[in-house]
């Protein structure tokens, strides 16, 4: 989505703004970090190069675009405290990826190792005490808290002042609750090996079409003081977007280019995620093939062969089970572009957001 | 300090208020996440009874106090939304509890198993797909973070105003990060086996002190909007006595009648714990005794037996680190009580902090 995101500001003006606004933040915490003293600076600065190194900036772009929409100045007042608002978000990202890769056992993130894995290996290095992984995992636990606290820091110090800190108040709490509930299902979900669509779509609902649109959108539109018919045309159109995004995301975890999504192939299946495109699946192959049911059932979630993802690959598509979602994104993109024209967004919102839909929703494999 | 909590109030009401205002705020979420479904509500109904189960509520009742001492109304409109705010300090505390028991692979808390532990159990009872202990720390580190989100909630949505929200900005905010920089430190500490009294006291001014004494009162007395010559008292007042007690905590972590504390007798030598108190006798050893520092050394961090643990406790007695602490103890106390004295706190709230001192710091075993 990176030609996206410069809505009201030059071409990559807006990433570099929100680089400086986190960046600026995080010179602002300097103080009380060196205090402490004791190697914390200096993984405090492991949590700032992994939050200034990366990302799309998808939810601040979709928080800042929604505020433009409503109505918000670029060249006002309001929008450098706005744009600090916004770039928060990049701070309860950083908790979120810090925790989730704990939580998934992930070893790579934005081009390098994930920060528990970062820790685990200066704990080998030192030759320190106790066990290294144990102790990797623990510093990013503390570096995740920190992010999440950092995050309502910068919001509560953004100077927005405190009429808009009121209004954006439900939307910030329900977020940081919906998120946190989405991935809870998603890892329930995985454990009870969840065969329903609903399911799945619930995970979708929560941990990424509120986190990741819905309630930026919202976060936006709130900063400007927007009426209840602009908030509830954002929601449907951000709902709905996020969820094709995350429908698009399932069918790159298992069709995807590896050079493009720089995941192993297939990755989704060995991880065992319970996805709708799997949900899908499934249910077909119940319906008209109990075979390829009983092997998808046996397969996923194991250390599966790279000719067996293939095969595997080659069952969910002949099953239909990709056309269903592939049309599922359709008619969400639909849906959402024809709120979106029907609000009372700005005209060059409405176009802004059209092609954010397209860049998060389009196939690329 | 069971006695002490009640400032303002009839006895025990302190305590009860707390436990409605933080089961009210559980009943304000209900309604999110009910709609997030697929056993969140049971997820979330496991923190909320960790959180309306207990500890002693040391944090809202030093923030209550510190908010009467500097003129707060007990019976005054400001009442309500100023104990709610207090109250939030619990939730900071779940956080913490959850995620350092995850840290230090704790199994049991407030007489039960931890949270991990819990749900690791759920899992494992429930024959569900993968590890069940990595289970059990996922979600404990997701509803230990949703805990901070909420301690944020909570104070914004308190009531306290839009001026008492720009007093407590700072103090919140900076306790939270130094509570965390303390916990690394902690943790630090131990992968180094760290011998520096220095680094030791550094853990307890901001885990322990920062954290449970002065950032609580600072909170209470910026609620009151205080001047700066009280802050700054009882900001040394809550220092003193909260780095006394800690130290206090040290001796019992390893003296202590575990009839009384509710731990097994001379924890903190087998799990190696980087205390003063350990600091100190290292330092004596090392100078008169070079074999029992050479046997500390290699003893404390490893699963000694008890007949062990009884002869550490001897050394470490006999080279006068005991006395050593105590004395430190006795000076921190008496220091801190005489800034109380000479600052302009509420005669009422002297006599309660000066109370609320002694029970946290005085001999017990």
């Amino acid at each position: 989505m990176e030609a996206t995101l410069s809505v009201g500001r030059r071409p990559g003006a807006l990433e570099a703004e929100i680089d400086v606004a986190l960046a600026e933040f995080f010179t602002s915490r300097r103080g009380q970090i060196d205090a402490v003293g004791g190697g914390f600076r200096e993984a405090v600065t492991i949590l700032e190069n992994f939050v200034l190194r990366g990302g799309k900036r998808v939810r601040p772009a979709f928080a800042w675009t929604g505020w433009l929409g409503a109505g918000g100045d670029p060249r006002g007042p309001q929008a450098a405290p706005v744009l600090r608002t916004c770039s928060a978000l990049e701070l309860v990202q950083a908790c979120a990826l810090l925790h989730d890769d704990i939580i998934d056992a992930s070893t790579t993130r934005r081009g390098g190792p994930t920060v528990h894995i970062q820790f685990e290996q200066h704990h080998r290095d030192g030759n320190w005490n106790g066990d290294s992984a144990h102790f990797g995992e623990a510093v990013a636990i503390l570096l995740g808290d920190l992010a999440l606290a950092w995050a309502d820091d910068m919001v509560r110090e953004s100077g927005i002042g405190p009429e808009a800190l009121v209004h954006i108040s439900p939307v910030w709490s329900a977020m940081r609750t919906e998120v946190l509930g989405g991935q809870f299902l998603d890892i329930t979900n995985e454990a009870h090996a969840n065969e329903s669509t609903d399911a799945a779509m619930k995970v979708n609902r929560y941990k990424t079409a509120a986190y990741t649109i819905e309630r930026p959108l919202h976060l936006g539109a709130a900063l400007a003081g927007a009426d209840d018919d602009l908030i509830s045309a954002y929601r449907r159109f951000g709902t709905d977007i996020g969820i094709a995004f995350q429908l698009r995301d399932d069918l790159l975890g298992v069709f995807g280019d590896p050079a493009v999504t720089g995941k192993p192939s297939g990755d989704d299946l060995r991880a065992g995620k319970r996805t709708v495109l799997f949900a899908k699946a499934l249910q077909r192959a119940d319906s008209v093939d109990p075979e390829s049911a009983e092997w998808l059932r046996c397969s996923v979630g194991t250390d599966i062969s790279d000719s067996e993802v293939d095969a595997l690959r080659d069952v969910i598509a002949s099953l239909g089970a990709v056309e269903d979602v592939e049309m599922q994104i359709e008619e969400l993109v639909e849906n959402a572009l024809s709120v979106l024209a029907a609000s009372t967004a700005t005209p060059e919102a409405k176009q802004q957001l059209t092609e954010m839909a397209a860049a998060a929703t389009r196939r690329t494999y």
